[in-house]
């Protein structure tokens, strides 16, 4: 469906077009995603076994399933005015480069120093962690852009922060470290000697680079035991989601300005932070039955969650500490191969995107990584950005979907979620431009057999 | 002086506001900026003697003292629109840290993926290359901004780019030289095997780790010893000063259109280039006598050239190969101290920015590494942006100004140019974390030494 407005490149809404609200998706649901549980009790989790970990105020917001709007405290929207809006991007340049009749948006996260959209969630849990009067959190980073976006938040608001990096990242990505200390973060390489946890495994396995479980579990022991500290973390809670959805509302508002309907919304698919946000607006149109839009989510075919995953109870961690969570997953034994670059290794999937997947409101593709790394040096050498290896996997799925038009001769309108910048995966790119890059599908005697390790729960 | 509208924290101009025509300062200027001479000869360089090295239009626009506006190609202002407009910020944050009454602005440049200003004039450069019917283009680089910013306009305008990096920093920045091949250009660690010149020196000197000079001498000898090459330069030249007037004209509009009277206006200084776009309308509106600013130039203590060069004749690169600019220089002997970070270590300044400091036009500062690193921390922390090292001169004598406001009371307007980030400079930033950055100043002798070795012009 062809635009009623000339269209500019970018296309930035005024300040006092920012959302005030965020949206949840959950209140349209019919089937409601369902509840964490008590591994030890088997039981839902309740507020009260929730509040040692999480923030008061973050705990409501992840139980409430019924509320479709939460006002964003002025704070935060004040916080958002320093990196806010982020534009909605016409891809002329990409649509020549492919000769499709279709128009390709996508609304872009990464101009902002974390480099990603998590900061729109960071910057809500520093400020209720603020507002509660902690004097700190604590969360794990894996490849940094999370780590980054949380120094960058309690930096702002004026909080502790420790975050506990995985080792072999902290040794490797300098860069991602020294961003968080200039913002006043403690960065602590994972397993440290700091935390039980910690101790108990560079004694079980001297020399070990460390694992995102590990640094999960030291990042919330220390939370439990310290005073005035609360455990945080950038995806797949039903909280993040809610905050991310910041991203769908800007953008269905930008839309909506310059008179654009997408017929396919396109994001890639971690823990689905990005996913639930930018599709959130539109998900809820088609939930209340005004809109149909068709939604795609993309994974890497190395970390296939929804494609091959199965739909039941799992851990959200490795170490298997957490609440356990009803979602797709590959089991939480699962660990992509060493050679998938950038994130998108969670083993699992949004308890909200699940239930949607599981009742056909969206779809899946996986993608494999040098096609996904091919699509990202084409936008980046005709778009101008350098994507993140993330979000390369929603180009290519764009890409394609602009040359199924192509070929049909169709002008649909295409949107997709641009989460973030490479400047910091660039070992990768290096792989890819040395021609050393490979892809890696699990078997399906190895998915078997992580998913077999699945807890029971009635 | 106060505004008159409620003034946002980003302001972002219409597409249709970018400017369409560049403004060339120099036809304003009752003294003109002295010619580049030969220094063979000793007389001015003509368009013939310069065509071989630069691009036709080039030639023509570095030569022209007297056309007020040049049209910007519509090829050209297509790319900006990939990019621009870039935002004039109100630094709300920034002034309520320092509790001063002044009202600080930056206009921030660094919201592409070269992380600079450098792709004004890049793309300016590579479009008249591909206009010209050549196949390509060199040039050195030595932190890797440049290089990286003609690499990504070389990709879009399909043009080939070779590109002579410094040997120390195609090791020690491997993500620099990462982003530019990713764009598809060339990248050669200099000195190579590959030109005289570099033989040349690795006979001499083996084992060395390059110098900019160096670079400067092996992108040359290829540009003029290649059919269809010519030598492109990011900074100094008038041409490039041209290009990056975009900046300043971009700047003025939003002023205008928000109702924003600058009282200061700041820049750091290494070859001049950022300066000189920033300040380009507002030194015109100066020079015709129509308003008055404040304008200071910010350079590094550890490479003073405004406030302890002279003002004379001399080469621009170490290895003595350029042609001869008048401006003010350390002698292109000279080389800043090893612990100085980031860019800005250019022994000479703009011709243009040069004879306005000698007329009196603009002031000028010295500031030394860690104060500015002091300030870049200060302002990431409660600004968000990251900033490059280069940038940081700016923003401390921007802190330094509005805390004398803070002094007098005085609610003045400073304006000043975030020219990058600095995301690439992580080395600095953790030196200056770890607290083992240092201050080096030239002593008197070194400097009168290297002045001495000033070339004899009439």
């Amino acid at each position: 469906m062809a635009e009623n407005k000339k269209i500019p490149y970018k296309m930035y809404l005024e300040e006092n077009e920012i959302p005030t609200r965020w949206y949840n998706v959950r209140a349209d649901m019919k089937n409601k995603p369902f509840p964490l549980v008590n591994p030890g009790t088997g039981k839902p989790m309740t507020a009260e076994e929730l509040t040692p970990v999480f923030c008061d105020e973050l705990v409501q917001q992840e139980l409430d399933n019924d509320t479709p709007y939460f006002d964003i405290p002025q704070e935060i929207q004040d916080y958002y005015k320093t990196y806010r809006p982020s534009p909605l991007v016409r891809a002329y340049n990409l649509e020549k480069a492919l000769g499709t009749p279709a128009h390709i948006y996508y609304k872009f996260e990464g101009n902002n120093t974390s480099g990603s959209h998590k900061l729109n969630s960071a910057s809500a849990q520093a400020y209720y962690a603020k507002k509660q009067g902690l004097k700190g959190v604590t969360t794990e980073t894996g490849a940094g852009q999370w780590g980054t976006a949380l120094s960058m938040a309690c930096a702002y608001f004026g909080l502790d922060c420790k975050v506990f990096m995985v080792k072999v990242s902290y040794e490797q990505k300098p860069f991602r470290r020294e961003v968080m200390r200039t913002y006043g973060a403690t960065v602590t390489p994972s397993p440290s000697m700091e935390t039980n946890i910690g101790r108990k495994i560079n004694a079980e396995y001297p020399g070990t680079t460390g694992s995102l479980g590990c640094a999960i579990s030291e990042a919330v022991e220390v939370a439990v035991s310290s005073d005035g500290y609360r455990y945080v973390l950038g995806s797949v809670l039903n909280q993040v989601l809610l905050h991310q959805s910041v991203i769908g509302l800007e953008a269905k508002a930008a839309c909506d300005k310059f008179g654009i309907e997408p017929d396919i919304i396109i994001g890639c698919a971690g823990g689905g932070s990005n996913l639930g946000g930018l599709i959130a607006p539109f998900m809820g149109e088609k939930l209340r039955g005004e809109k149909d839009y068709r939604i795609i989510a993309v994974e890497p075919a190395s970390c296939p969650s929804f494609t091959r995953g199965v739909y039941a109870y799992d851990f959200c961690d490795t170490g298997m500490i957490t609440p356990l969570a009803k979602m797709y997953t590959l089991g939480s034994g699962f660990i992509p191969s060493a050679n998938h670059a950038g994130g998108l290794r969670f083993h699992g999937m949004s308890p909200v995107l699940s239930q949607l997947y599981h009742d056909g409101y969206m779809e899946a593709v996986a993608v494999e990584q040098t096609a996904v790394f091919e699509a990202a040096e084409q936008f980046a050498r005709v778009e101008g950005i350098l994507p993140a290896p993330e979000s390369s996997h929603a180009i290519k799925a764009a890409i394609d979907e602009a040359l199924k038009c192509k070929e049909t001769g169709e002008e649909k309108n295409i949107l997709f979620g641009l989460t973030g910048t490479g400047y910091f995966d660039l070992v990768a790119y290096q792989q890819f431009n040395d021609g050393t890059m490979t892809d890696t599908i699990p078997t399906d005697e190895d998915l078997a057999a992580s998913i077999a390790t699945l807890p029971k729960v009635e």
